[in-house]
C-alpha cells in the first residue's frame, strides 16, 4: 500500500509550482518600491543564501580611523524582500562613525571585539549615549541621527543590523560638505558660519 | 592628514550604489501590487519631484460645477511608493463633488479657499457632516461614501491628500449610471425604481 | 442643461487611466516581493476573478486518503496582491492532511461537508484540537504545525482561506523524508532514530 | 545522558515566556489601530480559536430573501491581529445581498450551495458578473461596489472570506436610506430624484 | 411586504456593533507602536473629524522668520491609524524652515501662498532644490533632510502634509545645538569646530 | 536678535510633545498585535536601548551541547515595535541547535566564533545547507524549517537577528515530544512509529 504514497507529491505538484518562501534579487531586473524581481527559483542556490563579504575587516588608514562594510540587498541578493540587512563597523582606536542617519531602517547594533561609544538623538532633542562592551546590543530606532565611535585602546568590531533589506545611509556631513549644497543655502538652513562651511567642504569634496 | 578623508567616499561607494531613497515611477514599466517599477537612479532629475498640474483651475463649466484635478501616480511619478498624493478640488458656488468612494485610502480635504461642506457615511450609518471654512481640514476614513460642495457665494478650492500615491476614485452615479451595469441588475440590488435607473442612465450615458 | 453632464468623464478621465483596483498577476512576468506584475487592465476580463478548479473533487485514492487542491495566486491570477487565497480539502474516511506549516500565512478552515479535526501546535507547545462538523471555522495562526483529519464514516471537504495569495505550504515528512536532507542531518537535529528516517525515506523517496 | 536534555525547556523558558503566536481579542479590552489588546496566553483555550456561529442557517424571510451571518473579530475574538475573517451567505431564491463595499478588506467568495450571481464594478465603471455554481470561487477587490443575488431555483450558501479580520461593512441603501443623511443631501450628490428619496426612506426608517 | 424590510437591520446588527472605520484616538490612553487606543464610537462626533488649529496664521516674528503649525494625531485625534497628518507653513520674506528630518513619514508639500524655495538631499548626497508657486507641489522622500524658505517680497503659506499620523521632526540645530549633547561628541562626529559648536550653542541654549 | 532664536522650541514645543520615535515597551501593559504599549517618554531612559543578556556565553552542559539566548521584546523592552530582535547562539563542539522554525521573522546568522553549519527546507523541499566561518553571514527565509550545529573542534558563537521584535520560536521535537500532542495524533499525522513516538517523548517529557 505504501507505494501509492509516491503519488503525493505529484498531486501537490500544482502548488509547488508556485510556492516562493524567498525572493532572491535578480540586480539586473529593475526594481520597485518593494524591492527587486526575484530570479528564477530554479536558478537559486545555496550560494544565494549566504555572504562573506563582512568577514574581512575593513581598512581603517583614513581620517575616521573607520569603516562601514555594508551587506544590503545589492551586496547580498538573498535578502531581498525579507526586511533585514547588516554592516560590519570596524573602529580603531579614537576612530568614528559620523553623525549620520537611515532614512529607511532601525538598528540593531551588536558589539563583538572591542569598546564602542553609540548614541542617537530623538525627536524632542533628547541625548541617549551609552558605552558598549563586547556581546551589548543597542537599538536604534528609525530614522534618528546617531553615530558609533570606538572609546577603547584597541579596535572595535561591530555588526548593525537593519530593519529593511535596503535601509539608505544618510551621512550628515557628506550630505552638507561632500555634495553641491551651496554654501548660501547651508548658512540659510542650519546657521553654519560661512567660513565653517567653506572649510569643511574643501575637505570633503563640496561644491555649489 | 585631511586629505585621506577623501578615500572615506570611495569606502562607503559600495553601499551608494544601492541606496534608493525614493522609487520614481517608470510609467513605462509594468506596475505591480506595491507600485511602478524605478527609474534608473542616474536619471532621476529634480523635476520628477515636482509637479505644477495643480497650479491651474480646473474648468468648473459643467452640470456638477466643480472639477477634481488629480496628482495620482500617473499624473506624477515622484509619488510612487511613498504613500501620498493629493488632488486639487475647484467647486463653483453650488458645485458639488458627487458622492464617491477612494477604494484605497484615506483622505484628509484642506480648504484654501471659499467655503465647503464635506460629509461622510459610516459603516453603522452614522453621518458626518460639517461646514469649512479657509484654513480647515477633515479627515475621511478609507472606503467610506463621502462627498463635497460648496455653499459660499464664491467658488472654493480645496485640496484632498490621499495615505496612498493610487488611492482610486469610485463615483457612485458613474459606477451605477455611466456603466454597463444592467438596469435589471441595478434595480435588484439597490431597489431603485426602474424610472429613476432609466432617467440617470440617460444622463450620464450607462446601457445594459 | 444636463447635457453638459457629459462632459464629467472627460474631466476625470486622467485619473480614470491610472486606477488600479486590482493587479491581476501576468505569470510570465518576473514577481517580486509583493507580487506578480498586473496584466494591463484593458486585458483583464471577469474570467480573471474567477476560479473554478475548486469545485471538482480531489482524488483521495492515495495513501494519505485525502487530497488538497490549492488556489493560490499561482492558479488563479486575479488574487494577486490581494491578501488572499484559497485550497480544496478533501479527506476520505481515515484520510489526513499530514503535519505541516504555512510559512507566509495565517488560515482560517470552514468544514462543509463531514467530520473534521483539526489542531495546531503553538510556540510555547501548547496543543489546540477540535472536533469539528460542518459550518464550524477553526483558525490556525501563521507559521504553525498543524494538521487536518477526518474522522467521520463518510468522506469530510472543508476549504481553507489563507490571509497571503501566496502562502506557501512545508509539509513536515516531504521536508524530512522526501527531500535530500542527509539522513545524517536530520539524526542530529531531530534526535529520530538512523531506521526510522531510513524506513520513512524509502518509503517517501527521500535520499542524502 | 538523556536526563540533561529535560533542562532544554529550561533553557528556553524566557523566550517561551514572551511568545504570542497569536491574540485573541479580548474584547473588554480598548481596541486600536491594529486590532484589540491580546486575552492573557493563560486564559487562551481551543474554544477560542473556534466559531460555531456560521453552521446554522440564516433566516431569509426579509424582503431580500437572504441573511448575512457576519464572523468577524466582534464575534470570533481568535481572528485578531491575523488578517482574516469570514461571513455566511443565505440567499433564497430571488433572494439578493444589495449592493455594497467592506472599506476595509478584499472578499474571496466561495459558493458551496446553490446558484449566485456576484459582480463588482471597478473604479473605471468597468462592471464583472459572474454567474457561479457550487464550488467556484470569486475575488472582490477592496472598496469596490459589489453584490451577491441567487439565481437558482434553490436556496444559495455561500462563504465571504475577508482579508481582514473586520473589513467593514457599507450597505449602500443602508448609508443613503436607513440613515440621517438629509434628503437634501442626497439629492444633491446623488442625482436622485427626491420622491425616489423619500419612498426608500420611507421604506428603510432613514430620517432628515 | 415591504414591512419585513425594517428587520433587515437588525439581522445584521451584530456586525454593525463591531464595526471600526476609523479609530479616533483616545489621547488620555497609553499609546502603542501602531498609535492610540480608539475612543469608544459612542463618544465619536463629527468635531473628532476636523480640525481647525491651521486655519490661523503662525506668528513669524521669530528669528528663522517662520512658523511651523501641527496637524499630528496629539493635535487631531481623528487622524490616529489613518496614515496621513499635515502642517502649515507660514514663511515671511527671508524666512527659513531650518534643515529636518521627519523619521517616520515621506511629505508632500503644497504651495498656497507665495514663493517657496523647498529642497531636500539625497542617501548619494545628490541635492534637488526647486523653486516653488502658488498651486505646485513638491514630494520629499522619507527621512530626508530638507528644508523650506521663502523667496519671494511677500509671506508664503504652504501645507505640509505626511504619510504617517505621527511623522516625527528632528531638526538638525535643535538636536545638535539645542539639546545636551557634548560638545566633545558633536565635533568627534560632525568635524564641526568648537568655536562653532560653542557659538550656537550659546544661541539655541544647548549644554553638556 | 539672536535672542528671538529662544522663542523657536516654543513655537514647536505642542508638537515635540506628540512625537514618539520609539516605542519602549510596557511590559505590564496588555499587548496587542503590533506589540506592547509604550512606556511614558517621560520614564525612558537610555537604559531602555540597551540589553547586556547576550554577553555572557550560554551554558551548552545539556544534552544538545548549545543553548539559546533570546533578546526579544520580553527581554529587551526598547524592541518594541522597531520590527528587530536577537538571540545569541552558543554551541559546543558537536552541539546542535534542533530543526526549529519561527512563525513570525525571518532570521540573518552571523557567526563570530568557531564554525557553524546552517541549513534551511524550502517549501519545494529543496535543501539549502551552509558551512559558515567567522564574520560569513546566512538568511534564513520567514517560516521555514531550519538548524544550526558546531562542526569545528572548538566552541562557536553566533548571532541571530529577525525581522521582528516577537519572532516566535517553535522547536519541532519540541512541539511532537515535549507536548501534550497524544501519539496517535502525532503517528497518523507524521507517519512515525509509535516505538520511535514513545521513545523521544520518555525522554522529552511528553504526554497524551
Amino acid at each position: 500500500m505504501l507505494h501509492i504514497f509516491f503519488l503525493l507529491p505529484l498531486l501537490l505538484s500544482t502548488s509547488h509550482a508556485s510556492v516562493n518562501d524567498f525572493c532572491v534579487a535578480d540586480l539586473k531586473g529593475q526594481d520597485g518600491p518593494s524591492g527587486y524581481p526575484c530570479k528564477p527559483p530554479s536558478k537559486v542556490t545555496t550560494h544565494d543564501f549566504v555572504y562573506a563579504g563582512l568577514a574581512a575587516e575593513g581598512s581603517t588608514s583614513n581620517i575616521i580611523s573607520a569603516a562601514v562594510t555594508p551587506a544590503f540587498v545589492a551586496q547580498f541578493p538573498g535578502l531581498n524582500g525579507l526586511g533585514l540587512s547588516a554592516a560590519r563597523l570596524d573602529i580603531a582606536p579614537g576612530g568614528v562613525i559620523p553623525l549620520h542617519t537611515h532614512p529607511g531602517a532601525s538598528e540593531l547594533l551588536i558589539v563583538t571585539e572591542g569598546l564602542v561609544t553609540a548614541g542617537f538623538i530623538a525627536s524632542d532633542n533628547s541625548v541617549y549615549v551609552k558605552k558598549l562592551s563586547k556581546g551589548q546590543v543597542f537599538i536604534l530606532p528609525q530614522g534618528l541621527l546617531h553615530f558609533q565611535l570606538s572609546y577603547g585602546k584597541s579596535k572595535a568590531v561591530a555588526y548593525a543590523v537593519f530593519s529593511s533589506s535596503n535601509p539608505g545611509l544618510q551621512i550628515l556631513d557628506f550630505a552638507l560638505f561632500a555634495s553641491n549644497f551651496s554654501s548660501s543655502l547651508i548658512t540659510q538652513t542650519t546657521f553654519l558660519d560661512p567660513e565653517q562651511v567653506k572649510k569643511l567642504k574643501s575637505v570633503l569634496g563640496g561644491s555649489g
